[in-house]
């Protein structure tokens, strides 16, 4: 793209050709505004809505195809509803752009996901029409509910809902909300927002069905039944069968779609056409007056609007389809450009994967909807008998791995940093106290950037560590990793590792895969004045700041502690400097992290007299921006190590 | 009941009247022998279980009535099906009493429960007939699912199955498995064993709809749908009308009930009478020859037998009901009676509960399906309208309570601290990220005797400490329970109190409730020699070595911490004995727990020159067994805290 396109598109976005450019949106500053346009005017509305999204997002980056997906229905939700007093629970989050920028935060857009600037996800303390905050899916409906029980004990009479995808459904707690929603016939409205996509292609029976529903396939089939029964009753069946038209009509009578939400409870409506704005608001209109729980059924095209726009609208010209990405997420126009010679710990786990398991062919791969985002999806492709993508549903995930574990498979369950706390219990109860042969293998360990606190993956060291039996290493680079992910198939009994975001360090790779003695570091740099001790990448800056300081005269040791538990004590002992100093660093929270599993592993060995400095992530949320910003401002940065140090050896 | 009676009970159970007592369950000491017998015999040998089960039980205390539901349902799996190659996994495993029995462990039951006896759950380690253990509810079909999995890329073709209570069907990550399984369309036969109870009353919409099936509403309510819409045809409604057998027949091939499991891709049998053993037994001969996933729904009756046994059993005589209780647990004939005068802390906290309720109208009380394991049903009955039984379903419970709070309500979710940890994302993610004013009472914090790993609660300090926002406390006795609970109502934002199984100390109760000031421990003993901190009910333990270290002329300070996050860090380095040692005592592992928060708060500090001495729960699953005997196996009665303050002050 040429650097004037992107001029003309920023004037367009943020600067004095806004109003030509999007003549309805720029006059709505809050949703009142957009309630008074013409129902007629709303078709237009959403499409300046999706163009303006889009424009956005070659700037900022963010989370394309979910948001094109919803414009028409964030549009009539915030057209039929008010909601400084109706509440809207959108799950995940990453679908409510076109909220967003109908509730006020047109110009702040161009801000999204960057440091201070707008969440991708809602944010309570971002406006007041972020009802609630969420990252991870499957929430919607329990928070809704939560927030309609507190609307009948004080006697309000507001409305409230949940917006939530066929993806997040898979997850349990949605059902356990559905479940009882269905229960105390509580009124919510439930909005079904159907793209038969979570962030891979969807999974599960529940899909299927819906699927059914909307491709008329349900009625087929059950048309079918009827007409096989009624033609077994003598003398009424053939005149039925020969009005076609009929039976037609009793199935439809008597059998809506929906018939299993229908028995839990719901009044159900659909399927609907999502992207026709007229018939969602009229619909939702009509489910205001519902007593009950409803589920209204809406379906939408993810990335609605990005390939016809392309076409017909002139605005979009020089943008081709292959320049932004299909994928969920899309890097922002002036991202510098990635060392194509270091690759992703991701793709490393990926590839490592396929090596291992051309080889062991008990090697089973495990992701919870998310193929590409954990690499797993070459090994999917590779041994599709072997790859299971088992929805959102990382607790069911980890059990899963332990069935297939107790029946001597080696399961490695692909699972983020932060959704790994879903199956916290399942880690516990079905893995470890059975001391059973499962892989964790943790992406998104330590911050992860933009996607903000939700997605952080700062707890898992602290979390896992306590666990008996369990395994808990950290690769300090991509070379590293390959090593780990082989230690972890060898090993018997239940072992996790976790590796950041992003690219790894450029280091050279190993031909040979080995096998780690478990428990036992490494020593990078050798010296006499200071102990630095790494746990996973941050190992590098560890080295970074020995460099610099052996410019300053002062000779630092180096260790890679490899594994926090169990912890290589001997090897910190061993290493001590004269003053008996050493300094922890971890891409994870102080609290409870490999630093304290240190200070705790020197006490027991009554080693009271060696000083351990924890450096780590504060006890606080940290926000969304970029990676090296937020260390840095984490105190966690080759800066940040050098005064401590200085600290340290000060007499 | 007389010792007599007792005596007499033992040589049946375990002595020499065993053959006359159980003539046929005596021959059976592998499921190999069961299916020696004829099927008519089977009736009889499901009696003489039950038999066996109400006897022991009356020595060893356990699971009675869910156990006795099970023993024609384990009676005809065994006969069936071969599990020393088929695989079945029993959901939370407290109804597999009667599988122990018919798989060699009669002789062994009379330690049921017990310190080195047999677990009262499944266990895989204890019998190769134990192929999953659990003890929290819902994993049933995710193992089974990983089973079959493991079956199919082994190219092996025997039978999986998961027996699940329709409580456990109400956890979010049963329908996650339904969901999965459903849609690969493995060979897996899930039972599911309908009581209509999990432990307390069954609640949500799932459980409406199976007792729609078993009342027969489904069939009148669909056959009134059909009828009226087979009316509208004009010239065949009426003729048909007239045929109302017909119209019943034309329901039931069409529509079977379990519809909705019918929609997620699983073919329904039932509902059965599960405790005809025979039919049984047919049936499961059916569904071994169904190709792809089956749910077999059996209607079961909790305590099954008990009540009739009384009439029909001479050798019942002199055990009345009401002298084993009809609850699940029951207490062992040989136990101690209670201290009348310490009420348990799942009283204090109840009470407590009913009391702030009373003048703060926004307290809302969530279960999930522990209304009197947790005390919550007594809030229950004075407060309908503010409880909530959300059904066996933590995730959901916690983002439940979160979008209450986003609502100005203060709820408290009651949920056991290993329980809890199915919840850990939601605490984090739903509530703690967004610092919502929920709290957590966690009972059953600590050690919890003889339901062993699956439910001691031993991680919840250190998995909760590293989360920001939350403040996390433990009273250290059941007066310091009130005021805690107390001071969660008051505080605003996250806060989570845990307190043990059992009876409190027996402390005189303040009439008045107090605000604890949050993060300030308190001074329970001064002395000179030594410091001495606990946290939570192990404060007493410290209190007993005081008294007996003064008895040496050592005179040791006791602190009692309250808080582990914040710590009261100020307090500590306040009373400091000259030696600057310092011994903390915790109910929970000593990982990552109280004592390392303490010594990371030093280290912070720079308070380098403090020894802190750490006793708590070793880094292993404990087993199960009476409470003192475990916390003396670990090293953390009086007598060890003696020894270490000896060790510390020794010259």
């Amino acid at each position: 793209m040429s650097e004037t396109i992107l001029e003309f598109f920023e004037s367009e976005v943020f600067g004095d050709r806004e109003k030509e450019a999007f003549p309805l949106i720029s006059q709505i500053d809050d949703p009142a505004d957009l309630k008074q346009f013409r129902l007629d005017q709303l078709e237009m509305i959403c499409r300046e809505v999706r163009h303006f999204i889009i424009q956005t997002l070659t700037r900022t980056g963010g989370h394309l195809s979910s948001n094109l997906g919803t414009v028409e229905l964030a549009t009539a939700l915030h057209y039929v509803f008010n909601f400084k007093e109706d509440r809207v629970v959108w799950d995940v989050g990453h679908q409510a752009y076109p909220h967003k920028i109908l509730t006020g935060r047109r110009s702040q857009f161009g801000t999204l996901r960057q440091y201070k600037g707008i969440s991708g996800f809602l944010k309570r303390d971002e406006s007041e029409y972020d009802h609630f905050g969420a990252g991870h899916a499957s929430t919607s409906i329990s928070a809704a509910l939560g927030m309609a029980a507190a609307r009948d004990l004080k006697g309000q009479n507001h409305h409230v809902m949940a917006v939530i995808g066929d993806g997040a459904m898979t997850g349990g707690m949605a059902f356990e909300a559905l479940n009882q929603l269905g229960y105390l016939k509580k009124k919510v409205i439930v909005i079904l927002n159907d793209n038969d996509m979570s962030i891979s292609p969807n999974v599960g029976a529940m899909s299927g069905y819906l699927n059914q529903i909307i491709s008329g396939q349900f009625y087929t089939r059950t048309r079918e039944q009827v007409e096989k029964s009624l033609k077994m009753i003598p003398g009424i069946g053939d005149k039925i069968a020969r009005r076609a038209g009929q039976i037609e009509h009793v199935v439809k009578t008597m059998l809506v779609p929906g018939s299993l939400f229908q028995e839990l409870g719901y009044h159900y409506v659909g399927p609907l056409n999502g992207h026709h704005v007229e018939s969602l608001v009229k619909t939702l209109q009509a489910a205001k007056e519902v007593d009950g729980p409803v589920l209204v059924h809406v379906r939408t095209v993810k990335g609605k609007g990005f390939g016809l726009a392309e076409k017909h609208n002139e605005t979009y010209h020089g943008v081709g389809v292959g320049y932004l990405p299909k994928t969920c997420t899309v890097e922002p126009v002036g991202a510098p450009a990635k060392k194509a010679s270091a690759p992703s710990y991701t793709k490393v786990f990926s590839q490592t994967m396929l090596r291992l398991a051309k080889t062991d062919p008990d090697i089973v791969g495990i992701t919870a909807a998310m193929p590409s985002g954990t690499g797993l999806d070459a090994f999917g492709k590779a041994f599709p008998d072997r790859y299971f993508d088992v929805g959102i549903a990382e607790q069911h995930a980890v059990t899963f791995a332990a069935g297939l574990a107790t029946c001597g498979k080696k399961p490695v369950a692909a699972i983020y940093s932060t959704f790994l706390q879903r199956a916290y219990d399942q880690v516990i109860h079905d893995v470890c106290i059975q001391d059973l042969d499962v892989t964790f293998a943790m992406d998104r360990g330590g911050l992860v950037g933009a996607d903000g606190p939700t997605h952080h993956g700062v707890f898992d060291i602290a979390y896992l560590r306590v666990i008996p039996n369990l395994v808990v290493m950290a690769p300090s680079d991509e070379n590293e990793l390959q090593h780990m992910l082989n230690t972890a198939i060898q090993h018997k009994g239940p072992i996790a590792l976790r590796y950041p975001r992003g690219n790894g360090v450029g280091v050279v790779m190993d031909e040979e895969l080995q096998t780690l003695p478990i428990g036992k570091g490494r020593i990078l740099r050798q010296g006499q004045d200071i102990l630095l001790v790494g746990y996973g990448p941050m190992v590098y800056t560890l080295l970074k700041a020995a460099d610099q300081l052996a410019e300053e005269d002062i000779s630092a040791t180096v260790l890679d502690a490899r594994f926090v538990k169990p912890l290589d004590l001997d090897l910190v002992l061993a290493n001590l400097p004269a003053n008996r100093c050493v300094l922890t660093l971890e891409d994870g929270c102080r609290q409870g992290g490999f630093g304290s599993a240190l200070l705790e592993a020197l006490q027991d060995a009554g080693q009271f007299d060696v000083r351990v400095v924890r450096m780590g992530i504060d006890d606080a949320f940290v926000t969304h921006g970029d990676v090296k910003l937020l260390y840095k401002e984490q105190g966690m940065d080759v800066e940040a190590v050098l005064q401590k140090v200085q600290a340290i050896l000060a007499p």
